[in-house]
Order: structure tokens, then C-alpha cells, then sequence
């Protein structure tokens, strides 16, 4: 037994309160290497003499990742404080008891505090997340090059912009036109860039947090565009920039011209005066990325946390949208997540809060902070096994068995799971414009638990390379669309919304064959069963994979008998 | 290599800034399994084209537990988010590199995200401990059977009290008249078991926050305890209950009053009315392990967590003390305690706050919570290395290991570790009165980094099995106090005060000998070098170890020179 590689401990990552009495229990060890896994469980205070709490419980192996296997138990006991260990078996039989960081050959006597582990039932600590939000389908909108109610000069349109000052002159009208396009492809969220007053394309230097930016509409505008979204059943989030401002925003403006005599200080980090604002010197304040013109807000200080705190609830107040996805939020400190999140759930109980981080972001989703996050383990996997094809189909479901190992099990189902964004290349040039790959990556996003995340125009199969290529005008004009693409999305989203047993059925069995670029995912949910192939192989090879078990299964994606092949690239689902 | 035995990642437990631009980084891997590891870092926002940030530093193995090594860097570099990944050599020569959860075969290129880790610079959430604290002494007070100013008949003072209503009427006075043994003993810090308005001999159903209990006292009386106190250079730490209340404090007694009319009914946690309150019945309340007298405070109610923090900030502002030691604080929520140490720093910044937790802590020692806690893990390793003899040395070193390992660097020097308390048998009582393990015991905790915490009494040899055997009268009467353990304890406090580099010292060798029941650890500072060397061995066994490298050295614990052997139990400091 590898006892160097399991783990356990009591703090939110492997044991929480899902609910008053109920428990969710994981243990780590070295992936098969284990054989078996008892958690044994009693009351913390009721002496067993008195009256004997004790239970066992056999944990399952809930996923894995590349080295490590996750064992995971939900129990229900109703009690002020939990405690417990784990019986552990491994492959050779050899059996330990592991408890509080450390192992015992005997059973653990958990009359003694020193050998278990704890855990105390803080309710106000279960984590809630949006039930609406579970598994459904979020769209990126990049307004300023999204639809425009304007006359705009097509050609520049669908050129790729040149950079954060090229407007194309899309604008809230356009997207409220639109709302149609979104709800004939199955849109459930839709989430728009900021759209506050800023001199950029990208309106990530904000101005003014409490005026729409003139040349998207008016906060009328926005509030029509919600109402409207709402009554075809979808749900609309903004985009919070509140770690950085543009220089003309009020505080910093004062800073600039009142200097150390501002009122303003303390809202920025600033070194010392005068101001260094010039382009093309260095700045003498802290910024976003040491970019001048994003000066960064220092939410240690508690008018300016007021101040975000309030905007955030302003666009809920005022206009009614469904939450905020937060900007660049690895950079502000939890303090002020834990209050944003307080401020927020307190006039929208149900909005939903999505933190921007690149990596793991386990500290900031544990309930009192962010729901979810966009979720780039999921980017950086489908790019590698499908577009760069460097990692293998093993590989692939390993990063995404750490992700699941390693958050609470309220955040599964509400990952932004990305192909790409406004701050990438887009998918489709990654795979080098073949779309038999693009498409095959597609169907992973869109037959995944979790919120599939559209970039806008990618239904479409738009390319471009990285920021601003991967920005073009979205392609409302016929003969830029790719409508087999589109066609792919409508199906896929349409199996999605009738086979929630697809996000929500238990994973029965899970087969990877590497050498073959084979991926094979059993579910079953009330009796029912399906099962998800995906063959991920260069098409220049030899492809086909045979597997008779499933023959004469009916494959949803074909609407045929499944005949036993899977052709390069293929995705199946059977049931 | 035990690639499911290596872990980092970038929350707080692996990675934390100390200061602008100053970072510790760890990475944990199997014991005994990695010969190198270096880590690479670079600045993440400036490209390496415009100016290339990268660096490179071996990284030391700053610990151990059983089954895992801690390595450890402490690097320098002025930036918003630092990256970096791991070169990891295994005893083999295999070299492999890891960075955001995965491992690659070759050098991580970290101009792509995906591949390493981030760490943001969030200043405001440096972790900032009291530096008077490091390495202190602290003394535990159990007031009401410490001592008195009052008549008491000294036989009933000095059998053991029958419980919680056998009060011996030890009372603030008698402090205030025993300062001087505290001083001569070599106290740094008073913590005293609580003092307000109470029923009952422990006083942790406190009925008036606002009052010290009229059998200890008046406010006067505190305020003069703790001027004299600091005239002495001692800080003085009250005992902070706020997880639950008496039944008699007023929001509860306004509950048991007017039922579910009463104002205060969510202060508590009700489950429904009329009140089961009598003693016998089981309470339809929340409280302290299901004991009725002792209903549990809801920290979820604003009003609540405004009056314990008022509470907090009160007795400092008015009685000028040092801290507070926070009762069952794990059954209380992260967001009370963020609060408090915001209100409590906010009114003197160098309190401390330490936390009662029998278990490993790191989620409330991250910089926003405590900064310290009882140190249970220490006191279950020397009982079970010293008193039940049922673990090896290697086993004892390895469980602080943990401790050390999983922890910021900067709580390790302010750790309570200790021996008893009051909650607990008497550690002599544990050693059967054996007065020579004892004394090995009382060595080590003496001689280790930290806060060595004393229990009453303790300093005289006193015994007594669990509570309240544990809580008998102070032994004022010289015919009860052991002056040899007094003097041990004078002659190692007076070491540990003289010889700071045995907790400042850095350590440059662990031997240990579990056949020999050996431990030996060296230590350097400023050129100098210190040996603490301990012979954990029953004395009905063979017991002198030749230690031949060492003989010459001078033992400051005998005054003499070494002369190679070290009989059972025995302590040596060499210099």
C-alpha cells in the first residue's frame, strides 16, 4: 500500500456539509492500488456506552486522475460534530487504519479523540449554488462585435479588428434582434463582455460601472434585453471587472488631478507622486498586468469594496440579471469575495457567480465565495487531446477526474467547461480549420455534465487566432456560416436537453482504450443506460474500432443502428 | 518516483506570500523518495521576450512526516502573480516536471499557462502573528482553584474537587499575590480559564460577558492583575466562550421568558417552542455536546456577532489584555472568526488569538482567522511517545513533522504545545507518577520551538486523572510541591531563555535511533551550533547509549562536560 499517496483531511476540500445532517466524505489514495474502503463513522459526543452512534459505510471510487483514485461516501447522521476514520484494503489484502494524519494496524477506538478525524456541522457554511444553473448551456456574447442595429460597413465587419480601439459598432439593440438566433440553438444563459461605459472595444477599463456605455444603448436597453431573455427562459449574466478601472474613472481621475491631496488615495495602490500615467512610461501604481491604463483598486479599503459591492447589486436591482462573472478575480483577495458574495445572494439568492481563474481554484469554491469558475482545465484538455493531440484519451479524463476529485460536488455541474473565448484562439483554428476535429470536441462540450460554454459565433465554426482575430464580427451573413456546424450544434444541444441522463446519470463504466483513441462512458439513471463513444484518431490512419457489445443500440447522433463501427473522429450516442 | 505521492498547489497551505514580493513556496513528496528538487519562477505578466524574468532555486527539505518530505523555498521577486513550476530529480536520476497538477517529461515552457502554477500577490492577505509571541512561555490559570486571598479550608483546596459546583474560591487576588512565583518560574504569558459571571466552578456557561464573576473579583481587579502583569513584562490572554452561553444569560433567559415572542429567538439555534429546558430532558435546542446547560450561540445572526465582538473588543479596551483563547472555536464558523480578528487587531493589533482545536487546524491558520491554536498534536505525540511509550521517536518527530509541514511558516514558533491542560489527566498522572518520564516529557516541551504551555501546578510534579481530578487546588503548601520538578523547570525555562537558538536555531541534523530509543537534533545560528540529545528508554532496560562524537561538549543541563554516555530518560544540551 502507497501510504505516502493517501489523503484525507477535514478541512472543505474532502469533507463537508452538503445539508443539515448530510456528510460528503472523500479519500485520496494512489490510483490502483486499493481494493476497498470503509469509512467508519459515529456522534462526537454521545459516549458509545451511553448510546452507540457508530456506523460503516462502504466508499466508492468516485473518479481518478492520473496518479490517484477518489473514494467518496454521502452519509446522513444528524449531529453536532461527525467523527470518523477509514479502513483501508489494498490490492495485496494487506489492510490499515487511517485517521487524523496518521495509520494504526488495529481498528481505530474512536472513544479517544487522538486517532479520528472531525467534523463540525456549520450550517451556514453548506454551499448553495443556483439549482437553475445545473448542466445547462451558457453563450458568450462580445457585444461591440456581436449584432448591431446600425449600418455598419460589412467588409470591416467580418475582417478580423485590428485591435482594442476597432468598434465595430455592435450594440444591445442587435443582441435583442437576435434572441431568436439564441433560443433556435437551445441557449439557457447568456453572458455578455462588460457593456459599462469604457473608450475600448473590449470595455474591460471601465469608466463608469453605473452607465451603459453609449454606444451599446441604454440602461433600457439592457433591462429590455433581459426582460425579453426571460420570457424565452433565459437567464443573463454581466461581466464584473472590479479588480482594475480605466484611469478615467472618477477616483483615479481625481488621483490624477488632486494628486496626494485626492480623497481617492487609498482606492489604488499608488508608490508616490506625482502620477506616472504617460503611455510608454512606468507606472508608478499597481495595474492589471503592469498596463498603465488599468489601474488596480485596492479592496483593502473599505469605501471602495462599498462601492463595488453596491454596483454589484445596482444591475440585479435595476435591471434584474442573474449573476456576474468576475474578472480577473485570482487577483482579489478572498476578504472581498466572501463579501461580494454575501452582497449579491442577499437581493438575488439564485444568482450565479462565476470566477475567472486559468488554474485550479479549489480556495475560492468553497461556498463562500464564487458558484463556479470558467473552466480552463476543461480548455487546456480538449485542446490537447483533440486540437494539439498530445495527450491521450487516459489523460484527457484523468485532468478531468482531478478537477471533480478536488471541488465540492455542488460545483460539477455548474463548470463553465470552454473550447475557447474572447481571450483565445478560437477552437476551430486551433484544430487548423479541420472540422471533423472541431466537431468532435464540440460533442465532448456539449454531451458533458457541467455548463457548456459557447463563444459566440462558434456554431457557426468562426476562426481566428488569438486576441483581437478572435474577435471578428459575429457572422450574421449566410455565406460566412458554416451551416453543417450549425446543424451538429442544434443536434447535440437537442440530445443534451432530452437525455439529462447524459449529465446526470451515474457513470457505470468507464473505457479508454489509448492505442485506438477509443473513449467509452456508461451512465445509468433510473434504469436507464447510455453510453457515450468518442474515437479521438488522426484521420490519415487507419481508424475504425469495432465493438460488437454495442451493436444494435440505436445511435441517437445518426438516428440509425449502431452497426459496430466507429469511424476516425466519430461520436456516438447509444441507447 | 511516487508520482501519486508528489503535491503542490497554489491555495494557502503551499504556497503564501509573507511580504510584498517575498514568497514561501512547498512541495510534499515521498519520504526518503527525491534526491533534488528546483524550482523555476518568473514574473507572469512580463513576457520573457521583452525581458526575461526567469530564476531558478534549489529548494531545501524543510521537514518530515512518516510517510512524506517537505521541501521549501523562500524566494524574492516583485510582482503582481509569480509562476513557476517543479524540476523534480528522484534517488534514481529519473527527472521529471510538474506544475498545475500534472507532470511533463520535459522542461515546462512556461510562456503558456496551462503548465504551472500561479500565485497572485494579494498583500492584504499576508499572514501577520504578535512577534512578542514567538517561542514564549505561557501558563495556564484555572482561577477559581489556583489561589485565593480568602480563608479556605486546605484540606478541601487540596483533595480533588467533586465538579463543576466545587468552587475552592480561588479568586483574581490570589493571582495578583502569586505574580512573583510566575516571574521567578520565567512566565512570558498568563492565560487564565474564564472570569466572568458563571454558576459554576469553570465558568463556561457564562451568564454576563459584561462581569467578572463576583467569587474572582471586579474589573479593577483584572485591570490591576494585568498592569502588574505587564510591569513584569507578562501579557495576559482571557478564555473567549463564544460558542455557547449559560441559559441564564439574557438572550436565552429572554427565550425561556417569552418563548418564540422573545427578541432574541435567533440567537439560538430553536428547533421549535415551548423550550425543553429542565434538566433530564433533551433540549430541542443546539448546544454544546447536547448538554442543555449550554445552548449554542448562532453565529449566523448579525446582531449576535456584533455583541461577541463588542465583547472582544471590550475587555481589551478596557482591561488593556493581550488576547484570547477562543473555546471550542472549531464548531464556529470561518466567517465569525474573520470578524473577530478584524475587530480585535483593529483595537490592538498585536493580540493573539488562539484557537481550541484537537485536531490539525490549517484552515483557520491562514493569516484571517487565529494565529495559533492549543497545540493537541503535540501533546497526543509526547503521551504517546513519553507516557504510554506506545510510539518511536522516528513516530513523534514525524507527527510534529505534519504539523510543521501543513502549516504557515509563521505559526510554528507561536504553537501552545502542550502536556495537560485542563481538559485532560495531568501528564504525571499519565507517566503513573513516574517522575523521571515526566521530567523527560517537561525537557522536550521546554526545550522546543514554540509556545511551551504549562498547566498549573505542573511545575510542581502535581498529578490527577481526568476533570476534575485534573483541577485541584493550587499546591501553595510546600509540603505538597515536588522542588525538584520545580527546579528542572527553572533550570530549562532559564536555558530555553539563555540559548535562543534552540527555537531560533536552524536544523542541520536529525538522528534518531527508535532500537536505541535515541533522539538527537542539531542545530545552527550565527555560527554557532547547539545539540539537544534524548534517550526516550525505560528504565528497567539497559539503557546508557554511546554518543562518542559529542564527548567534550559542555551539557548545560548538568553544568558538566559530556562524557559520551546518556542514561535513560535522560536530557542533554551541548554546546
Amino acid at each position: 500500500m502507497e501510504y505516502a499517496a493517501i489523503f484525507h483531511d477535514a478541512t472543505k476540500k474532502y469533507c463537508y456539509a452538503v445539508d443539515k445532517g448530510r456528510f460528503v466524505i472523500r479519500l485520496k489514495t494512489k490510483r490502483d492500488d486499493i481494493r476497498r474502503v470503509v469509512l467508519h463513522y459515529r456522534d462526537k459526543y454521545i459516549p458509545v456506552q451511553f448510546h452507540d452512534t457508530r456506523q460503516n459505510i462502504a466508499m466508492e471510487k468516485c473518479t481518478s486522475d492520473r496518479w490517484s483514485d477518489y473514494y467518496e461516501a454521502h452519509i446522513h447522521m444528524d449531529v453536532v460534530c461527525l467523527r470518523y476514520f477509514f479502513e483501508i484494503e489494498d490490492m495485496q489484502g494487506d489492510v490499515t487504519y487511517y485517521g487524523n494524519h496518521d495509520f494504526f494496524d488495529e481498528e481505530i477506538d474512536n472513544n479517544d479523540y487522538m486517532y479520528d478525524c472531525p467534523q463540525n456541522l456549520r450550517e451556514e457554511e453548506c454551499f448553495h449554488t443556483p439549482a437553475w444553473a445545473n448542466n445547462k448551456i451558457v453563450y458568450q456574447i462580445f457585444p461591440s462585435r456581436y449584432a448591431t442595429s446600425q449600418k455598419v460597413d460589412k467588409k470591416k465587419w467580418y475582417k478580423a479588428p485590428i485591435g482594442a480601439r476597432d468598434n465595430l459598432k455592435g450594440d444591445l439593440r442587435g443582441i435583442i434582434n437576435h434572441l431568436d438566433h439564441l433560443e433556435e440553438l437551445g441557449i439557457d444563459v447568456i453572458y455578455m463582455t462588460p457593456i459599462f461605459e469604457s473608450p475600448s472595444s473590449h470595455k474591460y477599463d471601465t469608466v463608469d460601472y453605473y452607465q451603459i456605455d453609449s454606444s451599446f444603448g441604454t440602461k433600457e436597453d439592457l433591462k429590455e434585453l433581459v426582460d425579453k431573455a426571460h420570457a424565452k427562459g433565459m437567464k443573463v449574466i454581466l461581466d464584473g471587472v472590479f479588480n482594475h478601472t480605466s484611469q478615467d474613472f472618477f477616483a483615479f481621475a481625481d488621483i490624477k488631478k488632486n494628486q496626494e491631496k485626492s480623497k481617492y488615495v487609498n482606492w489604488y495602490y499608488i508608490k508616490n507622486f506625482p502620477l506616472k500615467c504617460r503611455w510608454g512610461t512606468k507606472p508608478n501604481f499597481k495595474c492589471f498586468s503592469y498596463f498603465g491604463g488599468m489601474p488596480k483598486l485596492n479592496m483593502s479599503n473599505e469605501e471602495t469594496v462599498q462601492y463595488f459591492l453596491n454596483v454589484g447589486q445596482y444591475w440585479i436591482k435595476e435591471c434584474d440579471i442573474d449573476g456576474w462573472r468576475l474578472d480577473v478575480s485570482d487577483e482579489i483577495g478572498h476578504a472581498f469575495w466572501k463579501r461580494f458574495r454575501k452582497a449579491i445572494k442577499a437581493v438575488k439568492a439564485d444568482a450565479l457567480l462565476i470566477g475567472e481563474i486559468w488554474h485550479h481554484a479549489e480556495d475560492f469554491l468553497e461556498g463562500d465565495e464564487w458558484d463556479t469558475v470558467m473552466n480552463y482545465p476543461f480548455y487546456f484538455a480538449a485542446q490537447n487531446l483533440i486540437a494539439f493531440q498530445n495527450i491521450n484519451v487516459t489523460h484527457f479524463l484523468a485532468n478531468l477526474g482531478f478537477v471533480e476529485g478536488n471541488l465540492n460536488e455542488k460545483v460539477t455541474p455548474i463548470l463553465w467547461n470552454m473550447l475557447d473565448s474572447h481571450d483565445t484562439p478560437r477552437f476551430m483554428h486551433k484544430c487548423n480549420e479541420d472540422s471533423n476535429r472541431y466537431r468532435l470536441a464540440v460533442a465532448l462540450q456539449l454531451l458533458w455534465p457541467g455548463m457548456p460554454f459557447i463563444y459566440y459565433g462558434d456554431e457557426y465554426g468562426m476562426t481566428g487566432g488569438g486576441d483581437p482575430d478572435c474577435r471578428r464580427g459575429m457572422v450574421w451573413d449566410e455565406n460566412y456560416q458554416n451551416k453543417e456546424i450549425y446543424e451538429w450544434y442544434r443536434k447535440l444541444i437537442s440530445i443534451r436537453k432530452e437525455q439529462t441522463i447524459l449529465t446526470e446519470g451515474k457513470i457505470t463504466a468507464t473505457i479508454t482504450d489509448d492505442a485506438k483513441g477509443l473513449l467509452c462512458i456508461e451512465r445509468e439513471k433510473d434504469e436507464q443506460k447510455i453510453v457515450l463513444l468518442a474515437h479521438v484518431k488522426d484521420a490519415t490512419e487507419d481508424v475504425a474500432v469495432e465493438l460488437k457489445e454495442y451493436i444494435g443500440r440505436k445511435n441517437l447522433i445518426t438516428g440509425t443502428t449502431f452497426d459496430g463501427v466507429l469511424r476516425a473522429y466519430e461520436v456516438a450516442v447509444l441507447v
